[in-house]
C-alpha cells in the first residue's frame, strides 16, 4: 500500500490543478489525527471518521476545505480577541451534537463544493479548547453563509478559447450558529490535537502545491515561449536565460515534491505521511518565485501585455483590418496567432483573475513565512550545529 | 537659468504624476535635437520648432509622446520587415508637407491629448531615411486612429474613494497617410539624428520616471502599512523589514533623479539635459523592484487582498452584518476602515488596472533592458579597465 | 540492480564530499559511452574499458577527472584557436597508441590522485576528431606536468581543530607529448559522441554535487547557528529568517538530487543515468546560492568574521587575558568557544580557502550558465508552448 | 560655507578610500553633538572641541573612530551585561579628568593612527550614564592596548602591482583603566545625547561610504571587465548584462550619496549634515549588493580564480614556459597580463584580504540590518499611510 499510495502521489502531480486536492488532502489530514486522539485519549473519532468517508467516497463528492479563521487582530491569540467568535468556536455543546460560530476565508471552491471540511487553523492552548474544534457539514446547512468572490475571466464574443472556460470562486463562509450532529465532529476540544491537524492538512496541501504550482509555471513558461516566438526572439539568450530560470522553478519545486513522497512516513493509521521539510520548501520556493516569474512573461511580453486593444476592435470591420495589418510580427505567423497569445498574456497576467492568482500563489497553502514556520519547527538544526561545533573542536556540553 | 530649470525639475519631482510628462519630455527632446540638425544641415528645424512651442504653449495643450512602433519581428531591422509600415515611416513627400503610414502603440493619454508628437523609437542606418521622421499632429488630423484600451477601476456603488476617481487609457494609434504640412515636421530624413532624438526623449521620460515612480512605491507603501496596522501587525520585525526595502527603492530611485538633475549639462539650445547615466539607473532599479513591491503588498495584506468580497454583499443587510463582524482586525479600527484599505489593495493589486500598472513599471519609458542599453553605451567602463589594469601592473598599449 | 545502484546513489548523498565522486563519475560516464560508441561503430572500447575498471577497482586506485580545458580565446572553437593545444588533443597517431597535447585547468586533488581521466570538455564538430579524445594515464607518466595550487588553512599553534586538518589541492596539469597505450585509450576520434561523453560525466558530477553542495551549506549553517546562539541572537526573528533561508537552499538541492536518481534510467551498458533535468536545476540552483551563504554567515557573525585578533594574540599572556575576557558573549558560553567559533567562521568565509571554496561553489562541476545550457538542451519547452498555445485556442500547425 | 562644504563632500567622494573619513566623520559629528549638549545643559564641550580640533588639524594628524563596543549578549543592554566592561564605560571620574574601562572592536587603522576618538555604539538609557562617554586619547596612552588584525596581500618576489603595495590593519583595542583629562572629555554621562551622536557619526560614516564603496565597485567591475576581454567575451550579452548591473550599484550608490548632500541641512554649530534618509539607503543598497559583487566577478572570471598556480612555478623555467603557453587566451593578450590579471583576481576574491573586504563591504560602517533600523526612525511613513487613507477615502481621526 504504501507503494501505491506512493506512486498515486506521484503520479498525480504531473496533473493540473483540478480543485479536488483541499478535499482530499483534508481527508487525508483527519485520517491520521482522528486516530491520533484516539489513541491518547480512548476516544473513537476515527471509526466515525471512517463511516464519513466511506459515504463521501461512495456519493463522489466534493470536499472544501475550509481552515483559515479571519483571525481579527493577528497579535493576539483566538482567546484573546476582543470578539471571541474571529476565530470559529463551539459555543453549545448539545445531545445531539455542537454549535458553532465564526467564520472562514478564502475558501476556494466552497460555492460548488458538497461539503465544508472545518478545522482549526492554528496550535490552540489549553484556554482555547471551544476553538479545537473540527467537523463536516453540507455546503447548504443552515446558517452556513457563502459570501462568493468570483475569478472568471472577461467573457469573449469571438475569440473563444479554453483558458475563459474555466473559473474558480473563493468564499467567505460565515457559520452563524451551525448545528453539527455528533457523528459529523471529528475534533471536540482535544487541543493539543489543533496544531497537529493544522499542520497535517497544511503539509499534505503544501505537497499537493508541488504538484500544481509546477502546472502554472508551465503554462507561464510556455506563454513566454510562445510570445518570444512570435517577437523573433525565441533564440536570444536572455530570454533563454529567463526561461531557464522558470523551468529552474518549476523542477525544483517538483523535485521537492518528488522528495517529499519518496521520504513519507506511514501514519498509525496506514495513511502515508509526505516528509515535512521536502513539501514546505518546495511549496516556499514556488511562493517566493511567483512574482518573478509574472514579472519575466510581462518583461517578455512588453508594453502590448497592458494595452491589448479590445476584442471589439478587432471585430470592427475598419480598426479590424489595421490591426491586423499592424498585430503582425514574424512573416509567417497569422496576426490572430499574435493576438489570441497576447489575449492569453492578459488573461495571465493583466486581469483581475490572474493579478489574484498570483496573490493566491503567494498564500495560498499558507504564506512563505508559514512555510518557515513549519520549517523551523521540523527541522534538525541542532545536528548542524552539532557538525560545526565538531569542525570547530568546541566539546559537547554534557547532558545538553 | 540653468538654476531654475534643476529647481524646476527638482521640485515636479516631488509631486504625482500627472500624465503631463511626456508631452514635456517630448518638446525638451526636439528642443534639443532640432537645434542639433540645423548646426550640423544648415536647415532651420530650431526655429519652426519654436513658433510651434509658442502655440502650443500659448494654448496650454496637452501633448502625447507616440514614439514606441510596433516593431513587428524584432529580429529584424526597420528596412528589413516584411511590412515597411512596422516602423512609422514617409511615404510620400509633397510640396506642402509629407505623407507618414504606420503604428505607434501604448500610446498613454493620447485619446484624451490634443496633440501627438511623433518621433523614432530607435536609431535608423543610412537605408532608413524614410524611418527618421518627427512631427507634431492634432490627434484628431485625419487617418489618425485612436485604438483605445481604457484603464479604469470598477465603479463602486456607495464606497467612493479617490483611488476610483481616476484612470487612464493607452492608444494604438494607426496612421493611415496621414498628411504632415512643413511647420509641424521637425526630422525629415536626418537618419543620423533619429537614435540622439528617440534616446532624448527616453532620457527625459526616465527622468520623469525618477519622480513618478517613487510616487507609485509610496502609495503601495503607505497601502502595507496600513493593512499591517489594522491587522495589529504595525510592529512586527519582518514587516517593518519589508517597508524599509520599499522605502529603500523608493528613495534610492528618486535620489538617482536628484543626482541626474544636478549633474545636468547644458545643450547648444539652452535647454538643460539631465545626466544620462543616473536618470537610467534610477528609472532601472524602479522597473526591476516594481513586481517585488507589488509582491510585497501582497504578503502583508494576506489572501483577503484576491478574496475581498464584492462590494453588493457588504451594501446587502444580512450578508453586509456578518461582514461587519467578521471583517474586523484591531479592535479601534471600525470595519468600515479595513474594508477600504482591502478595497484600495484590491485596485491596487488585484485589478486589471493594478495589473497593467505592475507592466507599466516594467516597460514604460523604456524596459529594464533597454536602460541597460543605455548605460552601456554612455558609460565610461574605459577608465574602469584602465583602474583594474593600473592595479595590477599591466601596462596600457601605446595608441590605444 | 536498478534499485541497488539508486539506493546506493541516494546513500551516498548523505556523506561528505569525499573527493572520489570526480573519478566515479567519470568511470560511470566512460562506461555507458563507450558502449554507445561500439554500438554505433562496432569499435571494442567497452571491453577495453571494462578490463581497465576490473584493475582500477582491485587496486582500490583513485581517480581524478581531467576534463576542463584552458580553452584560450573563449569566441573561438578548439580548432579555431591561435595555438590548437589550447584544446587537448591527438598530436600522433602510433602503433602501439596516441600521443596528446595540452593541458587541463583545475584538476582537484589530481595532485594526489592515482590515476588521471581525461576526456573532452564540450562537443566536437567533423573538424575537431583530434580533439575527440577520452583516455586514462597515472599521475606521474612522462610528459605529465602537474602544477599545484593547495588550499590548505593556516596552521594553528594550539587551537587544534578538525576543520584545519583537511586541505585540498587543485592542479593546472599540463601533457607535453604524452604517450597513452591503445589499452588505456577510450575516444579516439568519434567526434560525434565527444559531446555525449563531456555531458554525461557533466551529468554524473552534477549529480554528485547535489550531495555534496548540502554539506557545504550544512556546515555554513550550523556555524551561522551556532555563532547567533553565542551572541544571544538565538531566538531572533531575522536569525531564524535567514537560518530557514539557507535550510531551503540545502534542501532543494538535496530534493533534486533524490528526483534526479529515482526518475534515473538505464543506459544500453547497463549503468543508472541519473534525470538530466533535476540534476541540473539541483546543482544550478547551489551555484547561485552559494555566495548568499556566505553573505548570511558573514552577516550573522558580524565584524569580527574579517577582524579576529591572530592566534598569537590569544596565546600571549597579557593581551590573551584582555581578550579572553572582551571576547566573551552569552554569560554561559566559554570565551574560548567563541574563539573557536570565530577561527571556523574565518576559515570557512575569510580565509584564502574558504574564499576559494565559494569560487568552486560557483564553478565546479560546471559554471550557472552550463547547467542552464543543459537545462535548455534537454527540456521539452516544446509540450509547454503547446500547452500555451492550446488555452489560447491556436491550432497547432500541421507537420510541424 | 554651506556650499562649500557641500561642494568638498561631493569632490570628496570621487577619490578612492582614503583612510581618513573615520578621523573626519568622528569630528564633524562631534562638532555637532558638543554643542547641542552645550545648549540643552549649558556645558561648554564645544569650546572645549574646537580648540581641541585646532591642535589636531594644525598638527595634521590622522584619527581613529573607536565606536563599536565589543557587546556581549546582544539581547542585553549594556547595563544588563553580566560583566559591565563589555560596553566601554567611566569606572572613575576624578577631579582632573575620567577613567574608561571597556574594549572597541574592528578599529580600522588604529593601529597606525595619531589619536583615537572615542565614543558611543548606541543610544543609552538613564540608567546608563556612565557609557555615556566621549573622548579622544593618544594611541599610545597608558592602558591602551592595540591587538592588531593585519589585511596584506601575499608578497610577491616579481610581479609587482600598485594592489600590493597597499594593506590595511584593524585592531581590537582595549582600554584597561585609561586616564582621560578633562580637556580631551567631550561626553560625560549626558546619556540622552549618547544615541545622537552614536547615529550622527554612523550618518557621517555612511555618507562617506557612499564615496567609497563604488569605487570598490568600480575595481571589481572594470577587473571583470578586463578579463572577459581577455578571455574573448568582451562582447558576450550576458556579460554586458552583468557589468551593467555593477554600474547600477555603483551609480545608485553614488547618486544617494550626492542626494544625500544636495539635501543636507546645517546644525547648530554651523557643521552641514547630510540629509539622513538617503545617506542611509545608499550605505544600505551597498552592504546588501557587496555579496553578489564578488560572485559576478567570481562567474566572469571563472575557475581560475581559485585554482592560479603560486607565482614561483610561474618563474620556474620548466613549468613558466608551459604556463606562459597554456595561460593564453586571446592571441593578441600576452600571457603575462593574463597571468597578473588573475593575480588581481585573486586578491580581490580569492584571499583571505579580499575576503575579509567582502565582509567589511557588509558591516563595516554599520550592518545593513542598521541602516535599516536608521531609515525607520527617520522616515516620514506617517505621510505616506495618510496617503494610502485618503485614497482609500478613510477619514484621518481627529487629534491623531
Ligand atoms: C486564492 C486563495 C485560496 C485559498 N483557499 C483556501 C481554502 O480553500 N481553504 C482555506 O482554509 N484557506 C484558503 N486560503 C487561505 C490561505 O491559507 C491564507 O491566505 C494564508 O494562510 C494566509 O492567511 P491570511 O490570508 O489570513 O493572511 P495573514 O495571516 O493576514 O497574513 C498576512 C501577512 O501578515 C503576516 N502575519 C500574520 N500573522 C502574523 C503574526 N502573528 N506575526 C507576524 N506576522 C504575521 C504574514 O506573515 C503575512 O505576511 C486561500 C487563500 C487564497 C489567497
Ligand atoms: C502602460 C504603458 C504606457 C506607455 N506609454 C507610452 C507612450 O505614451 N508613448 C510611447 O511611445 N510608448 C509608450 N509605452 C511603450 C514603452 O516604451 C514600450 O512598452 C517599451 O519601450 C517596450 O517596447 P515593447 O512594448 O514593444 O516591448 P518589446 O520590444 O516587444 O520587448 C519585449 C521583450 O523583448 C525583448 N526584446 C525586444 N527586442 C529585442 C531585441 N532586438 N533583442 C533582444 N531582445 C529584445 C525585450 O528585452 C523585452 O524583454 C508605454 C508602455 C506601457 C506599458
Ligand atoms: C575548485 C575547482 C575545482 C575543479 N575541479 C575540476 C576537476 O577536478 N576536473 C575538471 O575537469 N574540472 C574541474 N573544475 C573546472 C570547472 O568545471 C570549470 O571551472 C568550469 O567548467 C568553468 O570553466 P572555466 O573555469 O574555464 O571558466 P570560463 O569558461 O572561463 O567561464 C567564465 C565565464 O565566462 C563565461 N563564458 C565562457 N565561455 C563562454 C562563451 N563561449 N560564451 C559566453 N560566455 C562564456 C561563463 O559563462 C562564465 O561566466 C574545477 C573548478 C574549480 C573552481
Ligand atoms: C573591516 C571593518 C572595519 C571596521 N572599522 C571600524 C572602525 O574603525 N571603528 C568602529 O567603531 N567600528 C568599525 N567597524 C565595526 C562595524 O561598525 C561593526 O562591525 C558593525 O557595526 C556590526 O557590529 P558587530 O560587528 O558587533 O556585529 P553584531 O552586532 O554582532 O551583528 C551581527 C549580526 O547580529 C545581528 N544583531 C546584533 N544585535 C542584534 C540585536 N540586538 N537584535 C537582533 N539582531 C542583532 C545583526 O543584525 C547582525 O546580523 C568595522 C567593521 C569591519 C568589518
Amino acid at each position: 500500500m504504501k507503494k501505491q499510495e506512493m506512486t498515486r502521489e506521484l503520479c498525480q502531480r504531473s496533473g493540473r490543478c483540478i480543485q479536488r486536492c483541499m478535499g482530499i488532502d483534508s481527508l487525508n489530514g483527519l485520517s491520521v489525527v482522528t486516530k491520533e486522539i484516539d489513541e491518547a485519549t480512548g476516544s473513537n473519532y476515527y471509526e466515525r471518521f471512517t463511516k464519513y468517508l466511506k459515504w463521501f467516497q461512495e456519493n463522489d463528492l466534493i470536499g472544501n476545505a475550509a481552515q483559515t479563521d479571519v483571525k481579527g487582530d493577528r497579535s493576539l491569540r483566538p482567546h484573546q480577541q476582543a470578539d471571541l467568535d474571529l476565530y470559529l468556536r463551539v459555543v453549545e455543546r448539545r445531545e445531539d451534537g455542537i454549535v458553532v460560530r465564526g467564520a472562514k476565508a478564502h475558501n476556494s471552491i466552497a460555492a460548488y463544493a458538497d461539503e465544508l471540511l472545518v478545522f482549526p487553523t492554528r496550535a490552540m492552548t489549553s484556554e482555547e479548547g471551544d476553538w479545537a474544534v473540527a467537523f463536516a457539514i453540507p455546503a447548504d446547512a443552515e446558517g452556513v453563509y457563502l459570501i462568493s468572490v468570483p475569478h472568471i475571466h472577461k467573457t469573449r464574443k469571438e475569440l473563444k478559447a479554453p483558458i475563459t472556460e474555466y473559473g474558480t470562486m473563493h468564499a467567505f463562509t460565515v457559520f452563524d450558529n451551525v448545528f453539527v450532529p455528533w457523528d459529523r465532529v471529528f475534533m471536540n476540544g482535544e487541543h493539543k490535537f489543533a496544531g497537529r491537524l493544522a499542520s497535517l492538512f497544511a503539509l499534505y496541501h503544501r505537497h499537493s502545491y508541488t504538484g500544481c504550482k509546477p502546472a502554472l509555471t508551465d503554462v507561464l513558461m510556455g506563454t513566454a515561449a510562445v510570445v518570444a516566438d512570435y517577437s523573433g526572439l525565441g533564440k536570444v539568450s536572455h530570454v533563454r536565460d529567463k526561461l531557464a530560470d522558470m523551468i529552474a522553478v518549476a523542477e525544483l519545486v517538483y523535485a521537492a515534491g518528488i522528495a517529499s513522497a519518496v521520504k513519507g512516513k506511514k501514519a498509525s493509521s496506514g495513511t502515508m505521511i509526505p516528509n515535512t521539510i521536502y513539501a514546505n520548501v518546495g511549496r516556499y520556493h514556488a511562493g517566493v518565485k511567483i512574482y518573478h516569474e509574472y514579472e519575466t512573461l510581462a518583461d517578455l511580453a512588453g508594453g502590448l501585455a497592458a494595452t491589448l486593444p479590445l476584442e471589439g476592435d478587432f471585430l470592427n470591420p475598419v480598426t479590424g483590418k489595421l490591426l491586423e495589418k499592424y498585430m503582425k510580427r514574424k512573416a509567417d505567423v497569422p496576426s490572430e496567432y499574435v493576438h489570441r497569445a497576447y489575449r492569453l498574456v492578459e488573461n495571465l497576467i493583466a486581469s483581475s483573475t490572474g493579478a489574484a492568482a498570483g496573490i493566491s500563489g503567494v498564500h495560498g497553502g499558507g504564506s512563505p513565512i508559514m512555510e518557515k514556520i513549519a520549517i523551523m519547527a521540523n527541522y534538525d538544526l541542532e545536528s548542524k550545529k552539532r557538525l560545526a561545533r565538531t569542525l570547530a573542536g568546541i566539546p559537547e556540553k554534557v547532558g545538553k
